[in-house]
């Protein structure tokens, strides 16, 4: 008798339990970060199973980022950062808001949503689609997902109460957030000043409505995701394109202007990719002091970073109270979930309360309770590490593949983090003929124009790549078919 | 063996067998309206069953409207409307655009949603709650529901399409719905003119955002429901108050006004309670013509009516392409499922297809899934025939008990149809100081004032009390506590 089979899931396949074993062995610190595992084959002997079982428990601990495999030397403890598993009892509220707080883990999600792609009717559908904005199905959890759901709906049959809490959401899931936050952004909140929604959109809605009323000047970035710039015009706002640099948005521009909301993703600037660096991010709160403005953070992506440290939010730098935070499950879990957030200062609460509570939450009740069951079992930060794993894979071999097909022919362009990346081809080809070439060889990729207020400069033409949800089997082939279209 | 005992669910227990088979015949016209059923004993005795298991299949059918229950005599099959068993192959588009359709079952929701009550806290809870806007949950078929919702996950997780068709919602939700209206509301409509949001007031953002964009005045019943008020005043309408006769809106007063839109609720004006009789409709359907007006009907909780013939929704008579209908699931299944739908005739979204376009679907794409597996599999129909048999007891009981308490002293308003009737009292209290010797008694009634622009004309005070939440057996206590408070 294993120890690992001494546990109380007696009913779990024998994979399953000697995959949990192992993992809060790594969790509680008994195995550390750079021990190496028994064989397979070691670990089938030693114990009496079979190697299927012991190779498919490592494979999902290789997946979920507890281990990491070396060739030819087998399986390690990977390096893990501690306050993944510090979630009860953390001191939230004495975080500093230093510009690079300690390690911790870069984890995001915002809205740039499942319909990114534009009308798609009357069109075959290609053999690669490197459409941005779905997420990698065959990863989510659907079984603890389903029994968070029923237990969900289960709690909301027998529970009696009343909806005192809902119209800024379930208290339980704003805990959930806030403390996430913390973790993973460095951004310290209070529950209460999480709002809960049906997405981007439909929160910038009710920022529009409540806020906005006297902010009609937005600074957007430019380019920037349409969908956004609707919502603000449509509420009769004037949105003011201020251009980008290396660095992100030039706040001189957004100085010069008569803005008093802004509109910024400094994590991964949509669709540039470019990482607000803390100079630019200080400049731009200085902004909101010297103005009196509003930032709106849009941190859409921020779960997915490839190169150096993680960078927090800047929403972690606000003293003042100027920034709104905008986060999102529509790239961590699924988009069609529709679940975002927003913390927005308490001041800015207080002071807006009654326009606030005039909008009901939309929501539903169970999926916000399921939600927040999903995270306190450890699902959510489990699944954070199993997409960035994957990702990362996907992320690593899109950026070979493409160079190896088309080498000097092509510049890439933001792919330090996120779920997509820009291709700019050096070619007299326009943007749209490069589309239609990809898309007779059966790839379909994506246009950035809608992001512009303004037809672009004269520079070589640019395409969009999203691989959230291409099969990592297929980025070879698929860069291979470019290769074809645009060697 | 009993026939009923060789269907096909074996697993099931013995009164659902039995409640199932029963309930088939009558669908299936076998049993006919006005058959008398054995009695329990007899039935028990012949088939070798307890009485308990007879009785409980009996109570489940009377519970959602197949038997009716006559003292001293005997469970006998009630008239049931045949159209509520042609769901398939239904002849929509044919359907006339008579005034009375042919006894189409009244049925309906709509958005006023959970948060009618106004802030609550730091006030005890009363004993006995008259909220509105919540349902009776005991009523809801929490098993069924979540059957339905699991299998929509898995469906989610193995169909690997992609989102094209959910801007404006699944289409086999939208399906399910225009059988539905045709059916039950006389409305024909194609499913590519539903839209499906998260809510009445996250539709009307977005209606104010493409078509209302172009129409900033709208005309709205005073008083009217005051979170409807709120969205257009936010997105910068003019909102012109409209008095009501007892007939409903004065249209002679919108035709002197410069409203371009016009926000009814024909079938049960809120929070008066008045049905808008057919003069009426056709006046303002005038106006629309006249003016070249757009009218949006609420019609938020029609299917509970007592009173006379039902009533079909002012939308079954449009014939310009007038009018926008406004649903809603809260006032039938649950609040806290936030799922509306609004009917926009096809040139308007024609029209405004880009601006449409530009929002993504709020709802949650498994949720929309479930719904329509719902509705499909009939619990829809027979959740409506259930609530509307359990409404209908509490309605005669409250009013009986509100007249055995209080007599004279009070009128009773609006009470023809829906979940909340008006009391005026005749005294010389204030609103404020009635409600506040409720509450003194323990009972909890609601102020209208909110739903007011103006302060109200000197005449008695008014009262709201919703009844969909309040227990049957509590009605006469609550109302015993009332006539001690006010009496």
């Amino acid at each position: 008798m294993a120890i690992w089979d001494q546990e109380d899931h007696k009913d779990l396949p024998l994979y399953q339990r000697l995959y949990g074993y192992i993992r809060r062995e790594i969790e509680q610190g008994k195995l550390k970060a750079g021990d190496k595992l028994p064989s397979v084959r070691q670990m089938a002997k030693e114990y009496e199973i079979s190697r299927n079982t012991v190779e498919t428990a490592y494979l999902q601990l290789l997946e979920e980022g507890y281990l990491i495999s070396k060739q030819k030397s087998g399986y390690y403890v990977e390096h893990l950062q501690p306050d993944w598993f510090e979630r009860k009892g953390s001191e939230r509220g004495k975080a500093e808001q230093s510009e690079e707080p300690q390690e911790k883990q870069q984890d995001k999600q915002q809205d740039k949503q499942q319909a990114c792609s534009p009308d798609k009717q009357g069109i075959e559908r290609p053999t690669y689609d490197f459409i941005y904005g779905e997420t990698d199905r065959d990863a989510f959890p659907y079984q603890e997902w389903r029994s968070c759901v029923q237990e969900a709906i289960r709690w909301e049959e027998t529970e009696g109460g009343t909806y005192d809490n809902n119209v800024f959401g379930e208290l339980e899931l704003r805990e959930q957030f806030a403390d996430y936050l913390y973790r993973a952004r460095g951004i310290t909140c209070q529950p209460d000043e999480i709002i809960i929604g049906s997405g981007t959109q439909q929160l910038l809605m009710v920022l529009c409505q409540t806020i906005g009323k006297d902010k009609p000047v937005l600074g957007m970035e430019e380019p920037g995701y349409d969908r956004i710039r609707y919502v603000f015009q449509n509420h009769g706002c004037q949105v003011v394109p201020i251009t980008l640099d290396t660095e992100g948005m030039r706040v001189n521009e957004l100085m010069k202007s008569n803005a008093q909301l802004a509109y910024v993703t400094p994590s991964h600037q949509y669709p540039y990719g470019m990482v607000m660096p803390i100079q630019r991010r200080m400049q731009i709160i200085e902004w909101a002091k010297q103005t009196g403005g509003m930032i709106i953070e849009d941190d859409y992506d921020s779960e997915y970073r490839y190169v150096g440290k993680p960078i927090p939010a800047l929403k972690g730098l606000d003293e003042e109270g100027a920034i709104i935070y905008m986060g999102t499950c529509s790239k961590l879990l699924l988009p069609s979930l529709r679940i975002s957030y927003m913390v927005v200062p308490h001041q800015v609460i207080r002071e807006n309360k009654q326009a606030f509570r005039q909008y009901l939450q939309t929501v539903p009740r169970f999926l916000q309770i399921a939600l927040a069951l999903f995270m306190k079992k450890g699902e959510w930060d489990r699944h954070i590490r199993r997409m960035r794993t994957r990702t990362k894979k996907k992320h690593q071999l899109l950026i070979q593949a493409l160079q190896n097909e088309l080498g000097e022919k092509i510049e890439i362009i933001g792919s330090e983090a996120g779920l997509h990346l820009l291709v700019q081809v050096k070619t007299k080809d326009t943007e749209n003929e490069l589309i239609q070439k990809a898309l007779a060889h059966g790839v379909k990729v994506y246009s950035i124009q809608s992001y512009r207020t303004k037809p672009t400069e004269s520079s070589y033409p640019v395409c969009l790549l999203g691989f959230g949800a291409m099969p990592l089997d297929r980025i070879e082939e698929a860069c291979g078919a470019l290769g074809r279209a645009w060697g």
